[in-house]
């Protein structure tokens, strides 16, 4: 029983079995845990121990294994195993797992590890590759248990047996016709209940919810949460059916698709975590931040189109960066709204008619209540009434066009079938800047005029 | 067969036989749906076709559409319900979503529904009400399989069978001793592959994870994703079986958690969708926004501190938006990377460290890159090379301490124990904003005291 025991007692017990060539402890040892903490152990495993630990695994063990660690300590295990047993373990890996690790190395391991696999599961493996990139066929697996119609309750019973051991998932068994079309989805739970004479066709549930093979993984997970599924079928073009989606892959595209999100929002850049480089990370940010720059400069000429009246009223300077932030913060709280709004909801016509309606009412509410506010402030602060009116003014005008642009640009976006996070909030707070400052110095200057 | 009828004909379906008074089509036809689908046809029946469509349902119906229903549709219908069938429904119904249900309720209706309750049901219901929110009580349900340790597998089989109609998920059984105290975990595999006349004992896996009653919802969802589970198991401070989890409730936590993070980098105000009213959305952004505002006008003041040097040089003013935008949106990069990062990696103090570092060198290196760029601009576009000079110079400094104060922030609050997202992105440019503008004048200032 290791119920008790810490991850730390565990770790010495294993480096004890190794240096004492205990094999069969440490297997066994091991099958008390969750692949999950076995990663961890072989992470924290010190590099002495570790070619001697891969050595003492079983197949079974090693694929696990393989499937918990991340890609670069895939191929490092990869290159310390002979050729036979990368074969022998690549048989017993998950289909989906196997083609996302293969898709990590260079051509030449490509063909190399290909070929060390079997025909039958090559194939497979090269299908799920071909798939594009964040499609459900990419995140399919072909370990699942189907059944002809023609099959009794019995049959399924006995079927299951000898299938339960390689099965991702029994908790639905997915009925197929003769053209191996998916017809019907039965759960284990109506098994049980059923007479073992029953006839599947009449246990099972007819209105099947599926995903096409090219159904973008974000829609699946959209489907599995929707539904509260534990897995979903996947089928081709003529409904045949290819494989099944489970849950816990979904749970991880979940959270892939909020980063890439957050990611897109904030403009921070593609895949940077705390082990990315600093090179690397500088890299992937400045391209944003080189636009951003440039944008910045197309809003200092237009501040110097206005020299003359900011030569006039210094004082105008003083409220710059409020009024531009205020218009960039206002801009990016909407497009949060719309941008997260969207994941959980489709939009039709009147919808987005809706949305804009209530963005305006937002925009006009906070619009008159900074307004106002800061008329006031500007008032007593500088005692100018003049000037206190020109940054009211301004301020209430360009919170509403911020919040506006900051519903309207992601919402024409998603129109035109693009990410609407892209437009991250550096981007909607540049061009709100740029607007901002336009407003500012136009009603300004205008005033100005006026008054001489 | 209802396979291929769309959504639409459905509904037609439905109001015909609405129409009709066909109560036993309606039902058949409801019953071959998913729970999911029936909400939403719910939402898009025409109102005066509601009430009769809500008398026509099975309780088993009434209790499923329920838990698809938003809030505010729920009351809606429990209103429509006579006292009897509101009853008759809540027994039905999970208890995780029967205590949301409640919650959300007044408190003299919260009586008057709990009172309906049976009373071991209501126990259960005000216990879990009783948890704090966000927390693993909250999210569990009681409707699952628990093995006493001294059952065969022939015993558990028979169990089952009986239980499995209510139970949520029946692919991992828990055994419990005396005492009540989760001691083992059963995979419904395990139990196929099982001989009838094993012990439970000597099948069961002993090395069970589970979570507190008052873990965070947050772990929670990190332990299913981990270990890949369907569902984990809850206990109470002295390790008695308190309920289970599912994996479908750690979807929604995932979302939940994704959303609140997004809301709070973007200070986009709590809970707002696409439904929430003009006003109320206004509301909840305000606080933000006026907060923003007085830091606004506090880098205003900064600014009219340095009104004699910015009479002198004119074109300083230019440069202002940008130098305070590139400040802030490096700084929003660095917080979204630690934010996320923080969700899938605890950290220790070698970690920190290393980050500190890391995002230190990508400062120096887009500090760099951007410093030099602009300072060719500047001087190309003003024809002035002291002024290129000092804005080169300035975003320099202020690249690297947004960088920085992108990365500091989030962490001193994580360390204690405050949510590092609550730095949201408009607070940490507004921050950059004071930093970049202090550095930049005062740049400017000595330089053009050290020139004249």
């Amino acid at each position: 029983m290791v119920r008790d025991i810490t991850q730390d007692q565990i770790l010495i017990n294993i480096i004890r079995y190794l240096k004492d060539g205990k094999k069969k402890d440490l297997q066994d040892l091991l099958d008390e845990l969750h692949p999950y903490d076995v990663g961890v152990i072989f992470e924290s495993l010190p590099e002495k121990h570790r070619t001697r630990f891969l050595t003492y695994l079983t197949h079974q063990q090693l694929a696990n294994l393989l499937q918990e660690v991340g890609a670069e300590t895939q191929l490092v295990i990869l290159k310390k195993l002979s050729k036979e047993k990368v074969a022998k373990v690549m048989d017993i890996m998950d289909n989906d797992d196997l083609a996302n690790l293969i898709l990590e190395l260079s051509k030449a391991e490509k063909e190399e590890f290909l070929s060390a696999l079997n025909d039958e599961e090559a194939v497979v493996v090269q299908n799920i590759m071909n798939y594009p990139e964040e499609t459900a066929g990419r995140l399919m697996t072909n370990r699942f248990v189907w059944i002809p119609v023609h099959y009794t309750v019995r049959d399924v019973v006995a079927k299951l047996r000898s299938y339960a051991e390689i099965a991702e998932t029994i908790n639905y068994l997915y009925v197929i016709d003769e053209q191996k079309r998916l017809i019907g989805v039965l759960s284990y739970r109506d098994l049980i209940l059923a007479h073992k004479d029953e006839k599947v066709e009449d246990v099972m549930f007819n209105r099947v919810i599926s995903v096409h093979v090219l159904t973008d993984q974000e829609n699946v997970a959209q489907v599995i949460e929707r539904y509260d599924f534990l897995a979903v079928p996947v089928v081709e073009d003529d409904h045949v059916l290819a494989g099944i989606i489970t849950v816990d892959d979904v749970i991880d595209v979940v959270i892939q698709e909020a980063n890439e999100d957050i990611e897109k929002l904030s403009a921070s850049g593609k895949d940077i975590d705390f082990d990315t480089k600093a090179f690397v990370a500088a890299y992937r940010r400045l391209p944003w931040l080189i636009l951003l720059l440039f944008i910045g400069i197309l809003s200092g000429s237009i501040i110097s189109q206005f020299e003359e009246t900011l030569d006039k009223v210094v004082a105008l300077a003083f409220f710059m960066p409020m009024i531009a932030g205020m218009t960039g913060n206002t801009g990016t709280q909407s497009l949060a709204v719309v941008v997260r709004g969207l994941i959980t909801r489709d939009l039709d016509k009147k919808a987005v008619t809706k949305l804009i309606l209530r963005e305006l009412g937002v925009g006009l509410i906070i619009g008159i209540t900074c307004g106002v506010l800061i008329s006031l402030i500007a008032f007593f602060w500088q005692g100018n009434l003049e000037l206190g009116f020109v940054v009211g003014i301004s301020l209430f005008c360009t919170l509403i066009i911020g919040t506006i642009a900051g519903t309207v640009i992601p919402l024409i976006l998603y129109r035109f079938n693009v990410d609407p996070a892209v437009a991250s909030g550096p981007l909607i707070t540049t061009i709100n800047d740029i607007f901002s400052l336009l407003i500012y110095f136009s009603v300004a200057t205008a005033f100005l005029t006026a008054l001489m």
